[in-house]
């Protein structure tokens, strides 16, 4: 009873709080006058703003929904006793991550001047902490969950901003801002909460994971929208989408490795849908970064077919290895889901980017690679900020994961 | 078995002659000529005429969408005995609405000129359908709902009718029109049918109102889809989207509020997904009409914060009122949740409409306010206007639900 | 355990045969020069390129999102058990059709130019197939199901070719291509794989047919999406949207003849959302080849509600013939809901197309029939076109299915 008490409470003051900070700071952009934003305000962010204003309201619409299509994913792993929870988490971090990175991105004379694109970057960041969540699930209470998104969001944008804003990154998937940050921030947070005596509680939790109406709707919902979402923030009406024929080869590629893996490790056939909604959302997390350059259809196929191999692997390998070793618990198995398939990602967003040539991009070159093709940078220059990027992020999130827990 | 063949000899009965009607009256808008719109028909309805021609086809898919999205919603709270019904009604509802809506909007020259938008509207006729329904269920029998039905969608036009069109009432979101319209012509007709020796089922109809699937796919799913929804019908494409902004803060606001009562009033955590739903629901209906103003960011929180308290006190406090004073059943609680937040709704949308200045709405004020914008009112006029379709709402919706009942 | 054997083994093959195809053989379409798909490849088949190429990226979406709308239709109707293998077929059918399809209209100098339009045509082809392994569903090992794939994939395509490009028949909507064709060659598949002992399972099937969560998700979906599906190879900006319409009404009056029959024929009210999704499924494909054409509103009531009573009447009268003389056994009742109205829609297309005149269809008249409005056919031409396609879809439908079988 104390806990709800303390539950209702904090929800109380962060909501008032966050009212307060509104009302101080945050106006409607004046997107109606579009020359003021490319002039005063920092509208280079994810460089959407180029050509970008015509088709950019319907594109937040696919985004803002695609974001909670993810969701419907995430929820269907957690179970339905924790869906509450995850939908309060949610409706937090979109508010925080409108503030924090209103302060980054959209602050100019003392006012946070927010627009469409708030919403689709405060997605993303949901998407984060609800990947970060899924590490520490059934192991801290509501409460704790909420300080966990206080300090997750603040992190993810700090991580993001360095990124994509200092260093020029291209990582329009969120391969690592998204999935490889999510999924070492929230083990970290469990590696710190480590408690020995949960330790016996771990194969009861591995039987609860179970095939349901969850894990259908969560898996057909990821193939509906995910082909949408990579391509999202990159789209342009003349320009065939590389994106969304990646995302779709890297889709089908991995639900075939599944079938090759599953029938081995598992018995039970009942399963396989589960393993099946685990490659297709590594299949995402791998192809988040290079989504946009030039995979070429093969190796879409090749690297979906790779990322949906790690997690039946990494479930029977890695993850007991993980637990009584570095004493990490994952309650969802987002290590093998969003860790690794992220760092993949990263390595082939960065063996992409160094083979990038002006000829095989062509006009494309200024929507995925803008410093390069202004001369500002060489494709090798960008191929060691995408893979400095991949140490940053994960130093990042392992601190940030132990500050707190 | 009589009641079936009943059922059957009316759904026979009914189709045959909304196919004579058809038939007789309705035909293809000629809009692939588009000077005739604008100089015959009366196209001015909605206000959607004035530049919309371009992006209408894929707002009214979008908003097709929404209207079942809406419905996923509903039949949530109903239950999957009584899914088959509501489809019914829905199927029936959308053919009324088209030829009702047709001879008030579309009629020239004997014919009901029919398009796009004619959908539009038959949708939210029939979302208003839906939430009547919720008030009466399980105490009326099919044959009873498809006569509901029937009385209920002409009246629904009629008082759209002397709103939109007569009134110029600004109401994108059907606060008035959809919400309170819907929920106190339901409550009405409910108490007109109250049997005495119902009362007793009342704590047991309580306690079938459990978390499932279908609350957790719904909440979901309006949460993907109502930012959309409130701004189909006024997106301009250099306009930045106020409408999904407001929608998207209410949304998450009125979450947070539940949680600030939830845990107090109930016990158990797993009667928290309901909550959220009902607070969704609040939210959507108490930004109807005032989510095309200008709401701010932080009024957006504030009012569904607002309105996300509305429904569980509702429930805790008036809902027992109605039903031993005023003898209305409420099976789903379509006053807490529509009804009430509807009301608000008006009040905050006459207000903001009593405080918008030419400045502040800019190119906007055209689209929220046209006969302001035209110079033929004042804000303050148009605020009584929004203000005095309260009463008219209300009157038309508990006169005709008790002729109905 | 073989069997798992068998089957990870094929997965990986198979993969490894996708990938090296397309490696060889597939490259991204050079879209970002429009010059060159008019000129040098077959950009001419389904009509799409004339002026298309603005909205394409969006209608693709649109067209794999329903894709996967009609799959989760047809997940409800066969079960969870099954879902983890229909995707298997989906993933692997996407790959197959994209290479297949690519020979016939993508391929020039050696090499497939694959764009959007190739995942299109690859959902179109993959929803046949699963309408297909809904005839022989449960009788076959997932082994078999993947080889019936392969072929049916590839007869399906050659089906397609002959109807679309050498007979320049209109079939937007696929009521031959997709729904007749996908029907009898699952029908004849099943013919020859005609077991004696299979029978006795009949009855027990019959009573698994319940009214479950998937049954209605789906049947939602099917409402929200199929009118947009019908119109997005067809849609313009400036031409109202007749296919939505049609699509709209024939929808909505197939749910009542639903209840015009089920309280006749079935005494339990649980049985009744199958039946509409059964209604809606087969309006669907009634509507496949006249969607685009000028039905008239009352036209497509007439069409939905004689469409919604041919799978109630086929599930009682039809299926035990076909069971018991042609010992064909129809697991899912794809020959009532997708056979028939398929075969009813063809019909109604050859009257329709017959009674075109160049007047009533104004500008449409090139989208629909671009043949006829070039001059090179008249109407009578086109349609005894439109007929000749019915006898040869059934004939290699037939000849397919007992080949595979």
């Amino acid at each position: 009873s104390a806990s709800r008490l303390q539950l209702s409470g904090l929800c109380f003051l962060l909501q008032i709080l966050t009212i307060i900070l509104f009302a101080v700071f945050v106006r409607y952009s004046p997107e109606s006058s579009p020359g003021l934003c490319s002039q005063q305000l920092n509208c280079s962010w994810r460089n959407q703003d180029l050509g970008f204003q015509h088709p950019r309201f319907r594109d937040v619409h696919l985004q803002a929904l695609l974001g909670f299509g993810l969701l419907v994913a995430f929820l269907s792993r957690y179970g339905l006793g924790s869906v509450a929870i995850s939908i309060l988490i949610v409706a937090f971090a979109i508010q925080w991550a409108v503030l924090i990175q209103g302060f980054l991105y959209f602050f100019l004379n003392g006012k946070i001047y927010m627009g469409a694109q708030s919403m689709v970057s405060a997605d993303f960041c949901t998407a984060a902490i609800l990947i970060s969540t899924g590490a520490v699930l059934g192991r801290v209470n509501p409460v704790q969950m909420l300080l966990l998104t206080l300090l997750g969001v603040t992190l993810f944008t700090l991580n993001e901003y360095i990124l994509l804003s200092l260093m020029g990154v291209s990582d329009s998937g969120g391969s690592l801002t998204v999935h490889t940050f999510g999924a070492y921030f929230g083990l970290m947070v469990s590696r710190i909460l480590h408690q020995p005596r949960m330790d016996k509680r771990k194969g009861q939790q591995d039987t609860g994971h179970q095939p349901d109406v969850f894990a259908v709707v969560g898996t057909v919902c990821l193939w509906i929208f995910w082909p949408s979402f990579t391509s999202a923030t990159t789209a342009r009406d003349n320009a065939e989408p590389w994106a969304v024929l990646n995302a779709y080869f890297s889709l089908v590629a991995s639900t075939l490795a599944t079938f090759v893996l599953s029938p081995l490790l598992y018995e039970e056939s009942t399963l396989w849908m589960v393993q099946i909604q685990d490659a297709t959302l590594a299949s995402m997390a791998v192809m988040g970064m290079a989504g946009e350059m030039l995979v070429t259809p093969f190796g879409a196929l090749i690297t979906g077919f790779l990322a949906g191999l790690i997690p039946p692997l990494g479930f029977r390998f890695l993850t007991p290895v993980l637990c009584s070793r570095l004493k990490i618990q994952d309650t969802c198995g987002v290590h093998n889901v969003h860790g690794l398939p992220g760092i993949l990602g990263a390595l082939l967003g960065t063996l992409l980017t160094a083979l990038a040539t002006a000829d095989a991009y062509g006009g494309r070159l200024e929507l995925v690679f803008p410093l390069v093709a202004q001369g500002s940078r060489t494709t090798t220059d960008q191929a060691l900020c995408q893979l400095c990027a991949l140490p940053v992020t994960l130093l990042l999130a392992t601190l940030g994961g132990s500050l707190t827990g």
